[in-house]
């Protein structure tokens, strides 16, 4: 991705570099504003939620922040009182080296859980990064955050004079739960502390929490977005289009990089009894491994979506004998099981993004998650990832 | 597995054989009770259950039922009305050529979903069985009740006089939820109707219902037990001991040979506050796709066990700081990163059977789970079922 100057927010600077985390790519990204930023950041749900997540929880209270600490290839995970220590003095290093206050530093930590950091080794390359700030690399921040993501995600938008930027990471353990993987939003938009929530939590909510790539919650998931107001005031409607635009646009990317994917799955129920229960029936699909495999191997294995629908027992309003499905615009069920049908349905299973379609006919919500498929790529790469 | 005469309980008659479903191996079995007998069962909750669930529901709401039907590789579901008109015809069929009464047959039906049953060719195949109903073959009836199982599934026990038998099929789809795949027992016991449900219901829920292979629950699970009270009466204690033991024994049988799996998953977690607690923990780390890939790999990543604890977000007793984590008897967590840990570790997860202990420290119940790792063989297997 090519990012011209015309797309970064102003006021911004960055320090990307290798700490000796676990190989030589680097693993250490810090971003800073010239000046204190509105901020909002939403969280894992995880009970084994580590130091970054709790510590960088805190430090959003107040709605302020300055510079974003991102450390990938160890999460600071399931370390105990050792690896909130660790964090601490980590956000006090980078506080005493570049002039941010403590309190206005967030930190996020992703890779392997259960080791601790090389603190020694990171204690040694952290001094004097404070004369090491350039202006902002966001392309390099997107690398410097990947753990076994293979291409870098970043959004823009521009709207007027103000730019918003978004970086992203994740592609496995991902079904973030009220919060995300890893997504840091930059913009030098003024936007007041007690809007920047209502804008971008249901951002959140109806993109990154509608992804998922195999079920499971990271420890880590934390997204963060940091408006420094240097380019003046901007309409909340269209800067709540643009968030919602790059927010869709990491979601696809992440799926489209999904550890071991080969398509993207969108899903949409509607006529639903509420918004709820159209999510909860989307994920059941998105997230059965039957449904997955069946659209790897463009099996047009259609009766597996109903099945899926089954499994939502709670939801006694829904009724098969209403329900209708659709691949694209193929109707599958009520009763697709002509050869003919059947053929067609194979081919739209083979395309690189595959749109399922599930009317319930019981209401009027909506709602739409995205996944990947999974293969034998999926095994390969977390059956050996730690060690 | 050789069954002799000494293990087959009195009075059951079976015809086994091939309708013609999908292909020469045998998919039809009927096993018949010479008299009727005291009957229990127990289906899943599907919304997209078949007709096969209904219709056997509604004939056990008696507690009496005198033969089983069983068709594989295809469930006859979500075909609409004229899925239950071919269920109903089917029943009918059997019931004029055997003397049964239709309302005392049970069937069920397992395989593709979507596609009708060949009905024209089941009529003619079904003419005359009754007169071809020989002494019960149990290992056949096994074999024609599989699909993608690779061995056949029985167990047996004896109490005194009385024989116990019981047989399963089931490898993939398996998330039973208050119900199971496709189980029946059948012995000579005299039972007390008012008193089976009590006894099996409790069974299946701590066997069946706690085995997963891969979160995806059939719309097909149904467990059947059949006593024809022949052999007279038995100790309900060790009835009941005999019946879990049989149950134990299948659902490690199906774990065993789920759809590419290489190990059996055994997950036991404690000192919870309640068992639907402590099952719930259980689950969550049995349906991990991280879990179950770094086993197939013998990768020590055990941080992933935290990571499936922490999904349990809303079980906010747990407190990450009171877990433990186990390995056979090495504990991980708190804290086991050392090399020589992770050492033992791996040979641990090398084994044929992985046994994970989990204390959560806050209560008293216990809830132990069965699964199996996730490979590349379920991802071949899955990718090209129904074509």
């Amino acid at each position: 991705m090519q990012l011209t100057n015309f797309d970064i927010p102003k006021g911004f600077s960055s320090f990307v570099t290798n700490l000796g985390i676990k190989d030589n790519t680097d693993d250490f990204v810090l971003v800073k504003s010239e000046v204190p930023c509105v901020a909002d950041g939403v969280f894992t749900q995880s009970l084994f939620a580590g130091p970054s997540v709790t510590i960088s929880r805190r430090n959003l209270q107040d709605a302020q922040a300055q510079g974003i600490i991102v450390i990938s290839k160890n999460a600071n995970v399931a370390n105990g009182a050792i690896g909130v220590a660790d964090a601490e003095e980590i956000i006090q290093l980078v506080a005493t080296e570049t002039g941010i206050a403590a309190q206005d530093i967030v930190i996020a930590s992703t890779g392997v859980i259960g080791r601790r950091y090389p603190i020694e080794k990171i204690r040694g390359n952290l001094s004097g990064i404070g004369t090491k700030l350039t202006t902002v690399d966001f392309e390099k921040a997107a690398v410097g955050i990947m753990t076994t993501d293979t291409v870098p995600k970043l959004a823009t938008r521009q709207i007027g004079n103000v730019k918003l930027i978004g970086i992203a990471k994740g592609v496995g353990m991902i079904e973030p739960n009220m919060a995300t993987l890893l997504a840091f939003f930059f913009t030098d938009a003024a936007i007041p502390k007690d809007v920047l929530p209502a804008i971008f939590r249901p951002i959140i909510d109806k993109t990154f929490n509608c992804l998922s790539v195999d079920t499971d919650t990271s420890t880590s998931d934390s997204a963060v977005i940091l408006a420094n107001g240097l380019a003046g005031e901007v309409s909340q409607q269209e800067f709540t289009q643009a968030l919602q635009e790059i927010a869709h646009e990491l979601v696809l990317k992440i799926a489209q990089d999904a550890e071991g994917a080969t398509k993207v799955i969108e899903i949409t129920v509607d006529s639903a009894i509420d918004y709820a229960q159209a999510k909860r029936v989307a994920k059941a699909i998105v997230n059965s491994l039957l449904v997955k495999t069946a659209i790897y191997g463009a099996d047009p294995n259609w009766g597996r979506v109903a099945m899926a629908i089954g499994k939502c027992e709670h939801d006694k309003e829904i009724n098969q004998e209403k329900v209708q499905i659709r691949f694209d615009d193929i109707q599958v069920y009520p009763y697709a099981s002509s050869d003919e049908k059947l053929e067609q349905l194979q081919k739209i299973m083979s395309k690189e993004k595959v749109n399922i379609h599930v009317s319930l006919n019981i209401g009027e919500a909506a709602a739409t998650v995205w996944g990947c498929d999974l293969s034998e790529g999926y095994i390969d790469i977390n059956g050996k990832y730690s060690t």
